[in-house]
């Protein structure tokens, strides 16, 4: 069993209601990455005898850390029509809530198609070395990253200039793992925070809020398989205490998916 | 009273439900235009006496038209941390969901500040003619609108040519309002349909969910005032019945918004 999926098992308690337990592999400081949070939320939603259509939208809310070990997930069918279905989750120990969560499905059709964006220009990935965080933390391990620009200084800081606030590189799971919308609702949160890209060292964070829209089906994800994703991040902002990112992740068919996210920063 | 403020009363049921009225100003083909339906459920969180801090992200899921007349929404707040507060909402009418909804908010702090993005060159407004929709939809006659690119075929079918999927313009209440966070989050969804603009007619299309950032706090909104903010909207890709849609709200000193939203059209 792949890394991802042992770390993302949840059992069914009811029709709403399911359990699962954090991982070792996905940790973070103070708690697990936040992209397997949105994974385990997106597993819930994917594994429901109710789902309709494919995952168009995820939000996740970051209420409190996730302490290690068990949790509750409760996943409510609030509206199918029929185009879209609406989902309303939340991840609670005991009576804390930890995050919130919203998905969006919907069956995507053949119609009227177009793709005005085009993907950053990028070498191969074999021209581009692996990424190594020296086994300073968990989750990382489970990818490989290999940068173009906007690499992290994780072992200190790096520069006293601040630095541009963008990163593109060739991502994937680590081992190979045949992509399906459990990994890439992970992958939409596995950029390195702009914070410590921008100013080249690891401060203070958390990821309140974020936001995935996918744009592929099964289909599509079926032709991507296991192939690197081309991911480019960016901020237009660090104001007061919160910083956004904007990001794109790419297959070798298009976009895959797009996100945003805020960031809570304490310095 | 501004015709906004009008149209976004709440009267308060429990600490916990309130209620209110569609308002035939802020109508859309189909049911209320979706950033009314974003200001009200802002409205709920920003009156509610246990708020703590300024918004800082709003998503709105669109799960069913919204019927003219009476609804009900639920405003719960899910966790207060020390730096921010998370509120699940519901908009709902008898037993259907019409919108779900959470607000993060959070208190902005004395800290690093830095701004990456800069904001779009565009004539200043009244260099910029006044959109002019002819009185065919209700909810535009709320808002100025002052184009410099990216401008729709209100009336019928431009061109047959497909045009490019971005938008510049100024726009603001109509008439001047205040900028705050209830006219903010109207605002972030009031670009019109990239559909719209690339086809250059208008077709069969809903918002479905619509993802909010703010980058201000009640200071920012009252150095903006009722001045006119820059917008910009653009689409990446629009894919077997869904599309995206990426903005940003400059006002006079600086970004005070980023949205994204998912389209669903028909053909």
């Amino acid at each position: 069993m792949h890394p991802l999926d042992g770390a993302t098992q949840l059992e069914r308690l009811s029709a709403d209601r399911l359990a699962g337990r954090t991982s070792p592999l996905y940790a973070n400081l103070g708690g697990p990455f936040g992209g397997w949070t949105a994974a385990i939320l997106m597993r819930a939603v994917l594994d429901d005898p109710r789902r309709q259509g494919a995952p168009v939208a995820l939000t996740v809310n970051y209420c409190a850390a996730i302490a290690d070990g068990g949790f509750e997930i409760s996943c409510r069918e609030r509206r199918t029509g029929k185009s879209t279905q609406h989902w309303s989750l939340e991840l609670t120990q005991g009576e804390r809530v930890a995050a919130t969560a919203s998905v969006v499905c919907g069956a995507r059709r053949a119609v009227w198609t177009h793709h005005p964006a085009t993907p950053p220009v990028i070498p191969p990935p074999e021209n581009l070395p692996m990424f190594d965080a020296g086994g300073r933390s968990a989750w990382v391990e489970q990818y490989e990253f290999r940068f173009e620009r906007g690499v992290i200084a994780f072992g200190g800081r790096g520069s006293k200039e601040l630095q541009a606030p963008d990163s593109l590189l060739w991502m994937r799971d680590r081992p190979e793992r045949p992509l399906d919308f459990v990994s890439l609702a992970a992958l939409s949160d596995a950029f390195f925070i702009r914070a410590f890209v921008v100013r080249d060292q690891l401060v203070p964070v958390g990821t309140i809020t974020l936001t995935t829209h996918f744009h592929t089906d099964e289909a599509g994800l079926a032709t991507q398989g296991s192939h690197y994703l081309l991911g480019y991040a960016t901020a237009h902002t660090f104001s007061g205490g919160f910083a956004d990112q904007a990001a794109q992740l790419w297959g070798k068919n298009g976009l895959l998916a797009t996100s945003t996210q805020v960031v809570w920063y304490r310095e």
